[in-house]
């Protein structure tokens, strides 16, 4: 790939007060990234962040419409989106809270309209927004879906490599996509949300975009149980009987490659991991414990079933480390390489969803 | 260690039709093991499978109260507990469920006494057990604990280097210990198994035999949160700030060091892992896929609480896989080196308990 034929991604600063912002510069200091980065934020607190990490980078004003040059270490081309209030390291405040919304529709919109080929989004604070009167605030994930129209979306994990555990044999350990059934619900609610409607609907959107996104042409994808022992024949709960079982033979019968369900800790070992391309867990800490293990700080977010690519890094604002330089850019560097990798493979469906628009 | 101290383990055979007897010999064609292995069995049985798998294994029957002699490559001495009908692989037969059972009593009162140091356990088959009219029969550790006079036992599993990993300094992912809170349930009834006493009851035996058996001196454990982000301040379930939270303080009173409740994503990671002797989850899928993913294979199931050391495999009887040769050793290989371990650091205690009963 030349660079000058790298693609735009568009990065969104996040929570002012959080590492966002200095790891959008932090990003460019460390080296060349793989894409043409632009920084939604504001540049004069990105030049303020960089002084003060002492990292020599150029924060470069570009005209809103205006695209991003070849990437470059040491210069952060941003399109702004500007303050509504001084913001300090650790230090939250509601005033910017149209701010960070600001940033995310300025990103939605390149990709929509073509200027950019994916985002990827540094964390927010849920609850300054809340706390700013946007009383149905309940994230990034479903602030895209709404903007972007969609009725359901999936997110997935992945690890360093995953992309490319297919072409270069299996990785052993480095190398997972997890996506999850159900996300941040109380365990109790779990059981009760796994339906047959959602894991179809759920396992459609995996399995397209795993082609559409990822290159996969005859995605395999291994389901988990949501019991112990995926239930043991209904010793230990009937859901996958119920439930799963039938919901997965039906997806068969479409011509889905499905394996399971199976226990959780049989599948997350190597012979089933490496016939898989992803994995479908039914919640939140069945899935994202083994892949944060396997991932060691280096696995990014992915939301599936929108009409651009997105991920995000899978940490939250650490308004304790803002300002100290020891934020950690391992999540933001892989949630860069695998938006870089998706929008090369994704380019015909972004020009339809240009149309479509 | 001499070879001639080596602890005396006792190694039931399990499932006639299962794994179990040829692992047995497997483990002593393999190489000389770390232990004094009598196998409770039908030698007879031994023998076939031996000679079916083509391993020179030399089955040695010792007489009921004699000890074995020192580890030796090529030979399997046996206590022997004859079958009740002819068994072939990979075939059920009720009628040798009572076969089973003796060799568990056979072993339990070896270790109680003192004439093994501890006892290592191939897997059973609970359903030909329960066919056979034993209603209440609910697995080995079910069975232990009832034998022993006990009123509560903790599954622990553990990978290949766990008990070194305070020595050796912290092995990156291959060693880690992981108890559990609840077992065997339904996912949907876990958050009501989740009690104070109960979390209480399990730490203290987790605390103590951490001492006992494993020779960690001021024992440090990880809790994990019952719910996702480890309920996130009550936003993602309220059984972290009602139960687990004042349970855990009140035994940081009583002098326990324990960590969390912790987002088990997040605990699941070096930076927590390292400080840390042990992990409780607070069930099975959010601790085991982990675990077994870290273990490759390797891992060993351990039970605490008991008056006795008591080591298994992590697997089943793998009824397919019977009389091939087919069967990893690598589980059994792990659970007989950890009970060595055990049974080594823990005399004073098996000595007290020889009195006790």
């Amino acid at each position: 790939m030349a660079l000058d034929d790298a693609p735009v991604l568009a990065l969104t600063c996040g929570e002012p007060a959080g590492i966002g912002p200095e790891l959008a510069v932090m990003l460019v200091a460390d080296g060349t990234p793989p894409a043409r980065i632009v920084a939604v934020g504001d540049p004069a607190l990105l030049a303020e962040r960089a002084a003060s990490l002492g990292c020599r980078v150029e924060i470069r004003r570009l005209a809103s419409g205006e695209s991003p040059p070849a990437p470059c270490r040491g210069v952060l081309p941003v399109w702004s989106v500007a303050l509504r209030a001084p913001s300090y390291p650790g230090v939250l405040d509601t005033a910017n809270a149209d701010h960070v919304l600001e940033t995310l529709d300025v990103a939605i919109d390149a990709c929509r309209s073509g200027r950019a080929a994916g985002m990827v989004t540094a964390p927010l604070h849920k609850g300054v927004i809340l706390d700013a009167g946007h009383a149905g605030f309940s994230g990034h994930t479903e602030y895209l879906r709404d903007a972007c129209g969609v009725e359901e979306v999936v997110m997935m994990l992945a690890t360093d490599s995953a992309l490319h555990a297919r072409d270069a044999g299996w990785q052993g350990e480095a190398a997972l996509r997890v996506a999850l059934a159900t996300t941040h619900l109380p365990l109790r609610e779990v059981a009760d949300a796994i339906t047959a409607p959602r894991l179809q609907r759920l396992l459609r959107i995996l399995h397209a975009d795993l082609q559409r996104w990822f290159g996969v042409t005859a995605p395999r994808i291994a389901v988990c149980g949501l019991n112990p022992h995926a239930g043991e024949g209904g010793h230990l709960g009937r859901e996958e009987l119920d439930v799963i079982i039938p919901a997965l033979e039906e997806l068969r019968a479409e011509g889905l490659a499905l394996d399971g369900p199976l226990p959780a800790d049989t599948l997350f070992t190597p012979r089933h991991l490496e016939g898989a391309d992803a994995v479908l867990a039914m919640y939140h800490d069945q899935g994202l414990p083994v892949l944060k293990y396997a991932g060691f700080g280096r696995a990014a977010n992915i939301t599936l079933g929108l009409p651009l690519v997105r991920t995000s890094v899978d940490h939250g604002t650490a308004l304790d480390l803002a300002g100290t330089g020891r934020a950690d850019l391992g999540s933001l560097r892989v949630a860069v390489a695998l938006a870089a990798e998706m929008a090369q493979r994704g380019p015909a469906r972004v020009a339809i969803s240009t149309q479509e628009l």
